[in-house]
């Protein structure tokens, strides 16, 4: 069967006023693709735990599945963005996503179910699921417990088109990174390579890296210049462009304590889903 | 034929010191899919462009093509790193993204090449290309020029099932949106809400978007704690608790000023693309 290894029993919570629980496995009827399908089980309510599995149906059914009963699914980290992986699920692999909370696909190849992290244990825990405005690709949102890829690597895209065409081989592989990983990515370059210095004057960045004096000033200073643009009335760019300085300057600092940025979205994730940063921030001023 | 209204003669900057051009639609060979490549011109080398030609087909043939000659492509935001949309490439789609450095798709069910934006003109300007470990999925890294979706939001996925799942129906749609922007959109609705205000006393988020002198002293204070996680070596968990609250003040100052975090990253990546944030530092410091 299927889906038979997947966890049974997990927790979905949809409010916070009523904790349901799913179990996967159970054949409630008879479709045309004689698929396995959720069993919801609930002992607060079973009025509502009815509701529920009538609306997963719904849900499943709204799906526009292709001529092989698929559709994309993406997995997404919930804090960096980084696409982690691209599969393809089929009615199946997303009821089970649904209700174990771990990335599922349907391996083409080998025409099973699959729960990424089944072997390796680098599940990907789902906080939401997303469909497309055609209903026909899907993204898992969540937090990968380690690397994606089955070479190792944190995600399963590291290998640039633009670098290949490129005169020069690059070293190595590069993962796809937007923006703030990316810079993230050249301070760290930044810091390996005081460990062998080359011939000339440090970069900006390694100045910094090396005296922690200079950084902490700079990170005031631009802290007070992104103030000053709301108190001094200046421009949106100039507003842009300080949080900008301050952004970096603070990565350099991030750098240097080994502290990932996604380390410090994680922070901000956690105090949003416990009890809200504005009620944490608000018991810290009554304080 | 299907690339026809490809745009001509765009440069493909494949290194800073040779400039190649491509344009598209030349039949230089006669493969299976009698299907049209790419051919290139270049004022410079012939030989560079070549052997920039051969590269891409040998790119190109690298690709796990499906049994109808599709791979998954994914339009990503370089900046936000949010999934804009998904759609399909065969051979001619990629070999068209990489010469026009828009993100164009096959259509299957049209069964044309089709690029995102040539009836909207929201186009998603291309920076880097990857592949994944399997090579049959593709990542188009990119720059929208508008809202991505044909609904005018700015990505397709805006349907969230865990949302629909809940007891209660959500007002409205919600983008698959990550911790950065989750938080820009939480700030953004308690600035909405200060139009309209309830019953009660103002969240913390709002008692700072009413007080600037409030919002500017949290904000110095925090980076200032965030240097004396340095200075005075603390550890790492208590660094990216002052840098989630240094972020977390600084976007409410953003939001005060109508900046999105987007354009602050934006600001970020162009530094860096055009003489690096290092050099622009390095020359500041030194003035």
């Amino acid at each position: 069967m299927a889906v038979s290894y997947v966890h049974c029993v997990q927790p979905l919570r949809v409010s916070s006023k009523t904790r349901l629980f799913f179990s996967v496995g159970g054949r409630c009827r008879e479709d045309r693709r004689k698929s396995n399908c959720l069993v919801f089980a609930s002992a607060m309510n079973s009025d509502v735990s009815l509701n529920l599995q009538s609306k997963v149906e719904v849900l499943l059914d709204s799906v526009k599945w292709d001529d092989k009963g698929l559709a994309v699914a993406i997995a997404q980290n919930v804090d960096t963005g980084a696409i982690l992986m691209q599969g393809f699920a089929n009615r199946d692999a997303l009821a089970t996503t649904i209700s174990s909370q771990k990335a599922t696909f349907y391996s083409r190849s080998r025409s099973i179910l699959w729960t990424k992290g089944e072997t390796s244990k680098n599940f990907i825990n789902v906080h939401d699921i997303f469909l497309d405005c055609d209903r026909d690709s899907i993204i898992y949102l969540g937090k990968p417990d380690g690397p994606t890829c089955h070479t190792g690597s944190e995600t399963c895209y590291y290998t640039s088109i633009f670098d290949h065409l490129k005169d020069q081989e690059v070293e190595g592989n590069r993962l796809a990174l937007t923006t703030l990983y990316s810079l993230e990515s050249t301070i760290s370059q930044r810091k390996e390579e005081l460990a062998a210095p080359e011939n000339g004057k440090p970069s900006w960045t390694q100045r910094l890296l090396l005296d922690d004096n200079l950084l902490c000033s700079k990170i005031r200073e631009e802290a007070d210049e992104l103030c000053r643009t709301l108190e001094e009335n200046e421009d949106k760019s100039r507003t842009a462009s300080e949080m900008a300085d301050v952004m970096y300057h603070a990565m350099v600092l991030l750098t240097l304590k080994n502290v990932k940025t996604e380390e410090v979205l994680e922070v901000l994730r956690q105090r949003f889903s416990k009890s809200g940063i504005e009620e944490k921030r608000s018991r810290k001023a009554l304080n």
